[in-house]
């Protein structure tokens, strides 16, 4: 069996990932005080003061996960059906790392009017709201929107979770390659929500020359197909005439890849500067395989498997993050909060090595480092 | 201190009732099946046949508790906020009788429009849909047009939890008292949800008189002011003349109240038929209290409350009746489910007497009996 059928079988035998439970016994004498008539008093409690509502309902610590399924993995717009088995591990990861409560949503509607519309006609039944897998460009005004007009924290994983466990690993490479990020000349390939949210956190941590390609080229001014983010992107580059990747590549310090599989070859590894480091973090097939890129000279090399050592991987961050917020009544996450989180999760690996530049998500204190800095 | 303040305490102390879960151990290696990058396989398994999605997530096993707040137990509108500690009670009670996962969703819209449209937005994410005090009229549309339109179970519960349970006392108490249920003369007072699903489901059972008494006297044909359902209860009523609930109650068997506290007096009573049937179910406060009903010649008293006997509690009907639902695929629950669940509660008293005319909630099999005649 394959890994996806060993998956579906598991799935099956287990009838799901997650269920619900009991924080008390329910006797009769309970369930006056759960139910009828009871439950009145907490219901007037929070009905005269809704912030109060957190004091006597699971929402204290609940995250909504929600996806409309346009972005699923490696898999693309599989709809709200085919993204449930994915929000629900989400929310299995959520328990697990973080004992955070967490509810799969999945949405059978995909304009950014409708999903914003819909997570506001819910939102008063969460204490957070982790978005997931929602195609770029709309996850950007979605994420923008929901964050201005809610007064829960809200995050869209696939954006900050990635950016932040990519600045951690970054941080840590720079350390054992002896270059600060500021002086590195970086290429990031993919421009989709993780490209844009990595490209705007390393520029927020450092401000290095980050040159973004999609599958267009480079981004850079003479382009007419540009969105709004890509636009953005574009003036923290130096380069600014028109080319493929192998014309971004020469000389860059580092290649970060949010794209397709085998998209780096080793001739093209050969053309960056001295000791490059390489995260090729496409899934599940990275843009090159790590022997690869070392033997073409990468010094160090991250991917998003769990199969190979340094695995940029979600799960580092954003358990830890919202830990935080509903911990600390954080009701924003801003970008002083993911710079935080990720030189907390930097510095849990005390002596960084080429191939130990992340701590694991089962190596204990993860979620209490991150946590701790969203406040 | 008071009920509702002994509470609000439990409730702070436990920080709400329900939690979520895990169905399996998560470690590196199963992290791979419930996660990236096994996951891919479950979810194009559901993306392939949406219908499949029960197979490989928790939603065979998941309702949806939903409300907007609009008519909260005894407290009228209360809002998404003051509703949630009431919804996550009903969440609590599906898992401790049925072994059924279950969210609250409480919602900041109202109009029916607005709220058939959320729920069927969010709908893929679960595998029925538990409507909760939401107000008459909407209710009816609202859950009229779900069921149409959605392919999974949806009930009102305020509607036809409470009829089947008030249906199976009557059953039995119409045993115990030597009268049939064809041919009673009773008086139905309040025509919210409760109210008109009550009349509804004893019409189509048996064919009784049934005189329905609202805030403005009894329904009948010279009223101007009259919804669509209250003109359809007028024709279970031999009763065509104006009047108010002394004048519908001259010689009435069963007095049947889902309306205010103190509304049926002692001298109201004694003009009723000799050993008249009272089922008081205003709450907190019943209609009349038992021992005041007694005094005044009734035969056999039910309220809502657990300290008399003969409580008519909705909890008697939704679990068992989501549990078949659930169990044998059933997506939409029909009158003839209504009409058999009744039936099913009913017998389950083997002898029934004046002051044991339904189960108690904690009897076993209660939930057993209901869920085998779901199909």
């Amino acid at each position: 069996m394959d890994i996806y059928e060993q998956a579906i079988e598991l799935h099956k035998k287990l009838k799901g990932k997650i269920a619900t439970s009991l924080r008390g016994e329910v006797t009769p004498e309970t369930l006056k005080l759960f139910y009828s008539p009871g439950v009145g008093g907490a219901a007037k409690y929070a009905e005269a003061d809704p912030q109060k509502l957190k004091e006597v309902s699971w929402t204290n610590n609940l995250v909504a996960v929600i996806s409309d399924g346009s972005a699923v993995l490696g898999l693309g717009d599989i709809g709200p059906e085919g993204a449930m088995p994915v929000m629900e591990g989400k929310a299995l990861l959520f328990k697990h790392f973080a004992d955070i409560d967490s509810v799969p949503i999945v949405l059978n509607v995909h304009t950014a009017d409708e999903i914003v519309e819909t997570v506001k006609r819910i939102a008063p039944s969460f204490g957070g709201i982790n978005l997931e897998d929602i195609a770029a460009p709309k996850c950007f005004e979605i994420e923008e929107r929901l964050k201005s007009e809610l007064n829960i924290p809200v995050m869209h994983d696939d954006q900050h979770g990635t950016a932040i466990v990519t600045l951690a690993a970054l941080i840590n490479a720079s350390k054992v390659t002896g270059r600060e990020i500021k002086d590195m000349k970086i290429v990031l390939v993919g421009a989709g929500a993780a490209g844009v949210a990595i490209a705007k956190l390393l520029h927020q941590y450092a401000n290095p020359d980050i040159t973004v390609v999609d599958s267009k080229g480079i981004v850079e001014p003479s382009r007419k197909d540009l969105n709004q983010e890509k636009v953005l992107l574009m003036s923290y580059s130096k380069a600014h005439t028109p080319g493929d990747l192998a014309h971004a590549l020469k000389g860059a310090d580092v290649f970060i890849g949010v794209s397709k599989a085998g998209l780096l070859t080793p001739e093209l590894v050969k053309t960056m500067a001295a000791n490059p480091i390489i995260f090729a973090m496409a899934n599940p097939e990275p843009e090159i395989m790590p022997d690869v890129a070392k033997q073409a000279g990468a010094r160090i090399v991250a991917t998003g498997r769990s199969d190979f050592p340094n695995q940029i991987n979600n799960v580092l961050g954003f358990p830890g993050i919202f830990r935080g917020a509903l911990d600390h009544g954080v009701k924003r996450i801003t970008d002083q909060h993911k710079l935080a989180a990720a030189e907390a999760l930097a510095n849990l690996v005390e002596n960084p090595t080429e191939d130990k530049i992340i701590p694991n998500p089962f190596d204990p204190g993860v979620v209490d480092a991150i946590s701790n800095v969203i406040r």
